[in-house]
C-alpha cells in the first residue's frame, strides 16, 4: 500500500505530476474522476486531461462516494484520485457531513492494498474571501489536507510544474 | 534568544505547528491573542484554538501593542504570537503608522531574552484583488512578513500541516 | 546561457532576489519593464523599484514584444525581466495569441548568450475566482509558469523573502 498526495495550486502541474506517479506502479491505473461534465468549461478541462493520460486507464466517475470506489477498485492497478477538493465541493453541495466523509477516507486508506494517488489543491494563500461559504470552504479544504497529508506515505507540493517533497 | 516565524496559507497547520515549537522551550509558555472576539465566526475559532492549546498557557490580548507586550512578558517562558497578519489588519483599522510599528517589532526582537514563536499567513498567491484595501493590505502583509523573517532566527512554512524551511 | 525563474506572490521579495541574481553575471545589467506607467498606483510601484535597484542598469519598456527585445540586448550583461505575469496580461489585452507567445518565448531562450532572469508571480493559490476573465488568466499564467520553468536551468520560489530551489 502506498498512498500520496500531490498539493498545488491551479495550473501548477499537480495532475501531470500525479499522472507520472500513479504510472510508476505495476498495473492497469484508475483514472477516478470527482469530476461531473456539468457545463462546457468542465467539459473541455476533462477532454484536455483525458488527451493527455491516454486511453489505456479504466475511468470512473466518483462524485460522491470515494471510499466506496476505492474499495471496489482495489487490488488492481494504482488510483489517481482527481481532485479532493472538487470531491469536498460536491459533498458540500450535497450537504453531506464533509468533516465526516474526510475522516472515514482517512481511516480507510491504510486498508487498502492497491496504491491511491490524490490530487489536491491548495486554495488559502490569497486575500481573505469576501463571502462566508467561500471562508467556509478554503477552511474545509485546508483541514482536508492536513487530514490526508498525515496519513500519506509521501506528500509533494507542486509550484511551476516543479515538485517539492514535504513527506 | 529564539524568533520563529511560522507562515502558510488559511487552515495549513501553522498554529499547531507553532504550538509544537513554544512548547518545545523550557518554561511556562505565553499565548498572545492579536484575535479580538468581536464576532461569532472569530469567537468559534478562538475556542477552537484553546481547546486544542490546553488550559497550561498564560494568556493576552493583544490587539495592537506587541511590541510592549513581548517586553512585559520577557524573562519567561516562550511567547507564541497568533497572528501577525492579524495584528497588521487591526494597525490599519486603527489608522496607526503600520510599517513604523513593523519596524519597531524587527528592532525590538533581538534584545528579548525569551522565545518569540510568530505566526502569520501567506496572502499574495492568489489573482490580484478586486479592490484597493484588499491590495494594499496583501502589500502590507508581504512587507511585514519580508521583514520580520529577515530578522527571525528559523522561518518555516507550511503546507498540509507540513514544515519546510525557508531558514 | 543561462535562464533562472524567480516565482512566487505578491510582495514576497521576488524582484530584489531576482536583481540579486542578475548582477551577480558579469556586464550591465538590463532592466526589462513589463510594465507601463499607466496610473498613479503603477508609477509609485515602478519609482520604487527603480529606487532600489539603482542608476546603473539600462532600461528598456517591453509591454509585449519580449522575445524581439532579448534579442535585441543580446551579447551584453544579463537581462533582469520583471515581470512575465503583466507580458502576459499585456497579451491578453492586447488580445494577441498569449499561448503561441509563450511557446516562442521558451523557444527562443536556448538561443541567446547571455543570461536572462525572469520573475513572475504564482496567483493559482487562493479560491477560485468569481469571474471567468480571472479564471483564465490565472490558468494561462499556471501554464505559462509550467513552460518556461520546464526550459530554465533554475527555478526559484520566493516565500517571505527567502528563496526555495525548485529546480
Amino acid at each position: 500500500m502506498a498512498v500520496i498526495l500531490i498539493t498545488g495550486g491551479a495550473r501548477s502541474g499537480k495532475s501531470k505530476r500525479a499522472e507520472t506517479r500513479t504510472r510508476a506502479f505495476p498495473g492497469q491505473p484508475v483514472y477516478v474522476a470527482t469530476a461531473e461534465a456539468l457545463d462546457a468549461e468542465m467539459d473541455a478541462r476533462i477532454a484536455k486531461h483525458r488527451a493527455r493520460r491516454g486511453t489505456d486507464w479504466i475511468e470512473r466517475e466518483v462524485p460522491l462516494d470515494l471510499v466506496s470506489a476505492l474499495v471496489a477498485t482495489d487490488g488492481g492497478g494504482a488510483r489517481l484520485v482527481d481532485c479532493l477538493t472538487l470531491w469536498l465541493s460536491n459533498l458540500m453541495h450535497a450537504e453531506r457531513d464533509w468533516d465526516r466523509e474526510v475522516t472515514e477516507l482517512a481511516a480507510a486508506l491504510p486498508h487498502l492494498a492497491s496504491p491511491v494517488v490524490f490530487v489536491t489543491n491548495e486554495v488559502g494563500l490569497g486575500i481573505v474571501p469576501d463571502n462566508a461559504l467561500a471562508r467556509s470552504f478554503r477552511d474545509a479544504a485546508g483541514i482536508m489536507n492536513q487530514t490526508i497529508a498525515a496519513t500519506a506515505d509521501e506528500v509533494e507540493f507542486v509550484v511551476a510544474g516543479l515538485p517539492m517533497k514535504l513527506k
